[in-house]
């Protein structure tokens, strides 16, 4: 008799709605994950709020989800069997392995990828999910199952640095003081820049920064006559752009971490030019769980101060009103604690 | 006695007037350049027609022209005099050599560098120049004098592909087929582009990009559908910066190469977010000159056809009204008519 | 019935024979080719002559040849087939994609690899071959089926010179004018190379550099006082190697692409250490195909007057033993004579 | 009436002479440093031992010591005075600043430079040295003056990780446990390595690295097995590079830091070009003094431990017996203690 489990589904704007689906069987080259945490971020409450998220609709019922921690369960047929009963961090996005994109290293750029969560794709907030073995990496020893599902946002984080071209020794303002803010903010800390300064418009935000110890924690309007190497917009706001474009140095970059809107936005690319201050984006991550993973393992980052709030999967409903109330800094539905609902 | 010459002083917005100055003499380490050609270009025009550049205003009166070809005819005491007698062309902007930006090969971003031409620095619109040695560069056999002052936009087009990152067997679109656009499509096919696409608002432009033979030339609205590895904003308007953002394949990137608006401008920032399309500036030119010459010296670009209009100095008010006019590529005044004036 | 087809098989050294195989089914995302034409490279020469490359010793019987081209026969179950009928260079080895060399973009160094013509795997010196369909690549139009073969050593120039971080306005020294140097001359140029010299210390293989147009061409002996920006080692001898070190500028870059003795060499590191001159090697290709076939597309390349001797399969160990003389340049084995033969 | 002061000039090989000078006037653009303290490094005993250092030869009797602290002492005319009683580093090789590798931000590779200390310019083993105003870094504050100088070879370090384009995230192995092995152990550790391991031939040499706190400690015959990303070869021996090409994965990167003989050096080319591991090298250092002071600043890098031993002026031969009998790390000359002396 097939197992079932129960699931998370979008059906439209605000209307999800806790179902049974038959439990997965993983195929060739697959496992299947025991699904015991995940994370709720910004795109996922804009497909639930919107039934949207910039360019992307919602069209089917789909399962939101894409920051996913559990436990290996099974592999497919003829597939290594030594991550069972591991547990591990999901990366979700799939690409296709053979485009250029993917060929040169930047298989987060693959135009064929698929990604958990990421719908018509189904995602996490269910009891079981299937995934190539190639996307799970193994969760650092003694991180409580509640964390495990920050080392997706810590991928992005390493990415953000990565695609910054930050080398040790520069200094780095971040804007916006969200988990990816902070992430990024103690990545950059633990690679040694020079100095690292965190901004938010909300003075309530900037203390999670205090308390993580980074060094420089200020207001929006304080960054007058701040200069730094590189600037990390994690705000998603035009005015933190404009924030870490003023602060960076001739010569520096700016990465945008934070989701602009999807129209055209206004900002100064006269110093863009004048400067040559680079303005990068960044899309997901390559290659960047392994060293999130690392990062977290030797104590180098602190991801578990982030989950502020946990709920069961039959309370998802409330996990996602929570999100949306700006409150907290992550907000986590406890798969582990479904069973008991 | 103090050999006297005429300089064309600009006094004030649409205020220039011929004027006598004493010849120059060059200090230790200068060499003394006898101006016989300089290019207007728009920054020239800028200072001309409203009185400043951007945020920069002119202040006491100043001669413009930073596109200068002339002669050494001097060298100052203790300075090698190998060049005297040598046609030249000037590098304009001096740099300090031991700032960060400088002792890190990227001396056009020195805060502390003066240019020639650039007010408050007197530039080329006169007979004589004086300039650090290390400024001059031989200008390649057989190059008409009056075709040597294009060899800086040239060393700006070199640049603006080196901010590209531009590697051979990619394909490159060129937004604004003005005279820089026509020499950064010339840099791209000489150095081994696969494809290289010219595209500008006006039909009649872009007869000189065919004349050249770059291989596709396209107006503004024909470029859906293109998709290239690498663009160069050359049309200073938001529009080409569309058209250039849109057209980059994911994980490419775009310069800015034609000045935008110092004001905030909108823009597609999604693009540059979701597909990893950086977007860089370029602000005049590192170690590009020589590059510039061999390109010239070995026949893989073509310069002088840029020169459509030629003043002597005593019409340089005309030639700044040619060159206002849009008409034409390249206005230079050619100082080796000034006495025949 | 199953179709048969000739295969030259090595069973040890110089004991190469012609057997019957039966003609391979292409499997789930693999094509199949009938194999036209087979080049002969030096590994093929080792293993032919001393049952061994390297460290790479013939176990079990195999067949060699892994510069393929060929006509595209039919693909796998479920497989996209507009390539069928197409003609095609096959990229012959295999990585495993997900490994983090795969994944950084480097699939040349996967440790997971197979390649078609390295033992144990078999090559195309017979009828048929079934590969990935990612690893075929289009021809050029117009190109001779027997040149076809020439994109894999043309796809070793370009990664050679993509490992040189090779930049257009470079000089470049090419040590040894066999066939891989040739090509990697030829490249340079078409990718805007200031100047391109090549050397080997037997005059009459310069004479196809000559041929090929290149400008300056050198006996080993004559490379005293060269300065390049580059230098390519393409002749495998530490005799080159040693004047490539010499003449590369402080701060260049020397790339190994002839092949170096297994056993420890002398060379000069006080000029690596001292003048900073890198030294780098080259293992295949990555990506590199595309790039090759665009080259001799658009005529930047010649690589059809490399193709000097042609054999048919039933001559194999002619073909060898002419590969081995030392004298022509390129041997071909030309399967579409198999049949007459 | 001049001030006089002591120096110790090198007349030949171990014909060190304590002679008295005229105290130098600083030129414009200079300072004059009133030396504290000067390190002895393995060039300086090179020319006290042999007259020579690799294809260096001692002419003229000449001063050494290029690990230079000391405090400003005067500016001179027209040069901004400001740093007129700070204690400073300095940083020894003045390059011309105008050449292209100086242009290209290598300024360490400038053929035109002089070298403090590097025959036949005069260095810092003396009361007072005069140095342009960039050359100038101050001290960390509560960095004692005998270990100022270490600054020197930390800049070393900081080079050779640049060198080896080492990112955060990577592992290290450092070759030869002296002051440099020691320094780019920590730094390596500062900048995010994942992990540092470090080796030496003498098992009494591996204690100062553990007493540092790096993690792996090993000598050279338990390399087997190791893994990293990245090697660092400081011990200037061909066993020291032969393990760490072993060590570093495919696609990785060696440098070289450590010395190598003069003459050719067996290695194993094949690691370099079967796996593409880059063999690069260092001279000097370029940009690299800031970083070295912001690290010591930070507490980031511990130097203080590193200096084992200190003689006064009036011992300088006793200080260089002991630098030549390998026992201790970093044998400083201090002449704050000349004057007793």
């Amino acid at each position: 008799m097939t197992k079932r489990m129960h699931a998370a589904v979008l059906h439209g704007a605000q209307d999800l709605r806790l179902q049974e689906r038959d439990v997965p069987s993983p195929g060739a080259g697959e496992a299947r994950v025991a699904v015991e945490a995940v994370g709720l971020c910004g795109s996922d409450l804009h497909y639930y709020l919107d039934g949207r998220n910039g360019t992307n609709v919602l069209g089917e019922p789909a399962v939101l989800g894409h920051e996913i921690g559990g436990t290996v369960d099974e592999t497919g047929p003829g597939t290594p069997d030594e991550l069972v009963g591991h547990r591990v961090v999901v990366e979700p996005a799939v690409p296709c392995r053979t485009c250029p994109a993917c060929v040169a290293g930047r298989y987060n750029l693959c135009p064929h990828s698929t990604c958990l969560g990421s719908p018509p794709a189904d995602g996490g907030l269910t009891g079981y999910v299937t995934v190539p073995l190639a996307h799970l990496h193994p969760a650092p020893a003694g991180l409580a199952p509640a964390a495990v599902p920050t080392l997706e946002p810590l991928a992005v984080a390493v990415h953000a640095l990565r695609r910054a071209r930050f080398v040790p020794g520069q200094s780095v303002l971040v804007t916006g003081a969200g988990p990816v803010g902070l992430l990024v903010a103690q990545v950059a800390r633990a690679w040694g820049a020079r100095e690292v300064a965190i901004s938010d418009v909300d003075p309530g935000r900037l203390q999670a920064a205090r308390d993580l110890g980074i060094e420089r924690v200020l207001l929006a309007e304080e960054l007058d006559g701040l200069r730094v190497d590189r600037g990390l917009e994690c705000s998603g706001s035009p005015g933190g752009l404009a924030g870490a474009l003023a602060a960076t140095t001739p010569g520096g970059r700016v990465v945008l971490v934070g989701t602009m809107p999807a129209e055209d936005s206004a900002t100064a690319l006269s110093l863009v030019q004048r400067y040559e201050v680079d303005l990068v984006g960044t899309f997901r991550y390559a290659a960047s769980f392994p060293m999130a993973v690392d990062l977290v393992a030797r104590g180098a980052v602190e991801v578990s101060s982030l989950v502020t709030d946990r709920f069961p999967l039959s309370q998802v409903r409330d996990a996602f009103a929570r999100a949306a109330s700006g409150q907290g800094l992550k907000t986590v539905v406890d798969l582990t604690a479904t069973d008991a609902a």
